[in-house]
């Protein structure tokens, strides 16, 4: 028999890879934090000699979701300013919020409270885009969290960076630390277009070629960024990125909407990445990606709940449930985005933006044993008949009852080990006084 | 000091009548079944002499949720065929399923199922639309729940009646057998346009003058139903209902996409209600239901999850963020649909439109004690700078730890009293098994 650290007997398990099929009464095996087998529960049995056996069996065990687009740190802005349009949200109370707050224990506190939900409703990866990459690095490690921590850059002055070169140094230096880190990789992170020179583009091109690290950015996010790069550059901003090389397979494009076919085509031609974030798009009128017509092109959409300021949570299950929804809307088919679809968009599509396909997405021998498992025996996901449409059209995040990442159990049986989430609330608390004292203060001086 | 039942001490109270502003450290006094007083926490020490006092210190209180539209006894189909369109999944699976398995056994258990999922989320009322309302009603009345049970009409025959006369009949019947019930009130239920002829709909229109009972049916839920009219009637359906005399405040209609300008007028100044279903509207395509020009227009719109088997779920938290993020959708605008316009519309609006405006639908005095609590100190609903914006955007179903109907206490700190859950669950799989089975000699015979 083979020695392994934990053997999970699951009532299904969604692999992913090939496909969504569920397989009846299956266990996975994991040593040394990767998954050494998937099998029969019988057969399992008689195959693994686990130093841990684990039985869930009214449980979905499947790959944890991928979250390909979010900013932490911004969780402690939920709900600061709700039921108003990205500009005014932004120009109005995130950005002089954030000017006024954003520091490196804004951060930690943030990305830790971020890191608790995520792991709660089943998160077990992250692309984040930030500032004080550095801070999101090392609680992400510290929890046991996987990250792909974005290489933040602006061409403006933020608590983290002055100008661009530093913005890149800086980035260079965090992605040199954390090279051979196995829970932390990184993408560079131009904020998006309109806040990004061409000469500051053109330098992450030539170091993302050189380093192959994701470029993730904001792209076509509403009309009015399109309708202002065309003023400024004479160029919609797909156009200029292509101009200035930047269409690749390593391009991770994030939002989508007011998109053309020949877009699509391109995007599709180049191997690049679309990352939808279908609550945010609504929530903020951004406009519609249409997911349905990219998947059909081939093109890899993975999916991202963006910072719960604008969302406001950072639930994977609530995301991949709009996703479905929305996308048949938008597709005017009810047989479009099918719950399996949504389920490889928050999973696989998101691991193979994030240049981690090898390592995550799925529940693959040889790879990280990056896997939750989510309880279907309550009454609002009785009964079963396809475990997959249960997850994405009725399934909560309470129902993700364990977690496992680099084959640490972080979540067991719903209780969190390595945080002391009343001692977070208390901090968090603590934020939520100064800032809304900090907000009263500048509508009065308005 | 004034001797009470329950005095419920709250982190926040949101009233919703006069509006939905929270009110910091107020408690709710409850005698009788009846709210009976609303009060700083510190007065009402002073004021009430409870035989149970509550803490609730991270919570908000606020009127359960009233579901204005669902087949409760359709959770035993929940899943069975996703990822359809409307016709496809009703001719092809929901129709043949129903014909082969429907049985006041079926129902029973269904809406056993419904109940408990409907309570654990903080629903306090249903509007139903199924066959067996006698024992959706009984059901009901067993378990402490509110309901407002559709005497449902229909042309063609089914286990429940044979003839149109013979639902009214039981119909009519069933109403006056529940007429003093305090949890059970009715409301004609004649399914659609397309499934009840004139002569039943003239027969309906002159009873619930009468009687003044609700009229609740689909209404113009998707292009094919108002081109089918205008084929067979030469009218649209609401016209054919105006010609029929059925848009009057009594009308309750359900899903109403495809309205065009005069309609709404038409509706706003007939003082009838619309009821929305975004999910179902969603994952069916539907249509989209212009709720925020309804609003404007002053029309009554609450919110209904549909059926669990287009849904996937009897949830009305989840329900809310849908309508919320659909309805900026919808509007093309992000201040449409405001979280408070969706928390008015799941409690106050909902009661309107099944008659009960007078009785529940708000914390205010006089009214029944149909309240609820959500514990807002979670990771994912921290910091907390607006609480209705939280319960909307944040919130899940799992947060809802406390429900009172007529002032009985049914959830305690989410254990729910009345019923057996592992029980109930139990009796479930029993269908689900025998359906299960069911549906593969069907697609055997295909």
């Amino acid at each position: 028999m083979e020695k392994v650290d934990s053997l999970i007997n699951a009532r299904w398990v969604v692999p992913v890879i090939p496909d969504c099929q569920p397989l009846d009464h299956h266990s996975v095996a994991i040593r040394g934090g990767r998954i050494v087998g998937v099998a029969p529960v019988a057969e399992a049995k008689t195959r693994f000699d686990a130093t841990e056996v684990i039985d869930r069996s009214t449980h979905v065990l499947m790959p944890g979701f991928v979250n390909a687009h979010t900013h932490a740190a911004m969780s402690l802005l939920r709900g600061i300013a709700d039921d108003l349009p990205l500009m005014d949200w932004l120009r109005g109370h995130i950005w002089p919020a954030e000017r006024r707050w954003v520091s490196s224990e804004f951060v930690a506190d943030g990305t830790e409270l971020a890191i608790a939900e995520m792991i709660r409703s089943g998160t077990t990866c992250f692309s984040d885009m930030y500032f004080f990459p550095d801070v999101v690095a090392r609680t992400a490690a510290r929890l046991g969290m996987r990250v792909c921590v974005g290489l933040i850059a602006l061409d403006h002055t933020s608590a983290w960076a002055s100008t661009a070169d530093e913005y890149i140094v800086k980035g260079l230096a965090l992605r040199d630390e954390y090279k051979a880190h196995p829970l932390v990789s990184s993408a560079f992170a131009p904020h998006a277009p309109y806040t990004v020179s061409d000469a500051t583009l053109k330098r992450i091109r030539k170091l993302s070629d050189e380093l192959d690290l994701p470029v993730h950015l904001h792209l076509h996010e509403t009309a009015d960024e399109v309708a202002d790069s065309l003023a400024e550059h004479g160029d919609r901003p797909i156009a200029r990125l292509r101009r200035l090389g930047l269409v690749s397979p390593l391009l991770v494009a994030v939002h989508m909407t007011q998109i053309e076919d020949s877009d699509i085509e391109e995007i599709a031609a180049a191997g690049s990445s679309v990352v939808h974030c279908p609550e945010s798009n609504l929530k903020l009128v951004s406009g519609i990606c249409p997911v349905a017509r990219l998947i059909e092109s081939g093109v890899n959409v993975a999916l991202g709940t963006d910072g719960a300021a604008s969302n406001n949570d950072l639930d994977m299950l609530g995301e991949m449930r709009t996703a479905a929804l929305f996308g048949k809307l938008a597709a005017g088919s009810a047989a479009a985005l099918t719950a399996r679809d949504v389920v490889r968009m928050a999973t696989l599509n998101g691991a193979r933006a994030l240049g981690l396909g090898d390592d995550i997405g799925s529940v693959t021998t040889g790879k990280w044993a990056d896997v939750i498992c989510i309880d279907l025996d309550r009454v609002s996901t009785r009964p079963v008949y396809d475990p997959v449409s249960q997850i994405v059209y009725a399934a909560a995040r309470d129902q993700v009852s364990d977690v496992w990442i680099g084959g640490t159990h972080l979540l067991r049986d719903r209780v969190l080990g390595r945080l002391d989430e009343a001692e977070l609330i208390t901090r968090v608390k603590g934020w939520q006084n100064r800032i809304r004292v900090g907000e009263e203060e500048r509508d009065a001086d308005d």
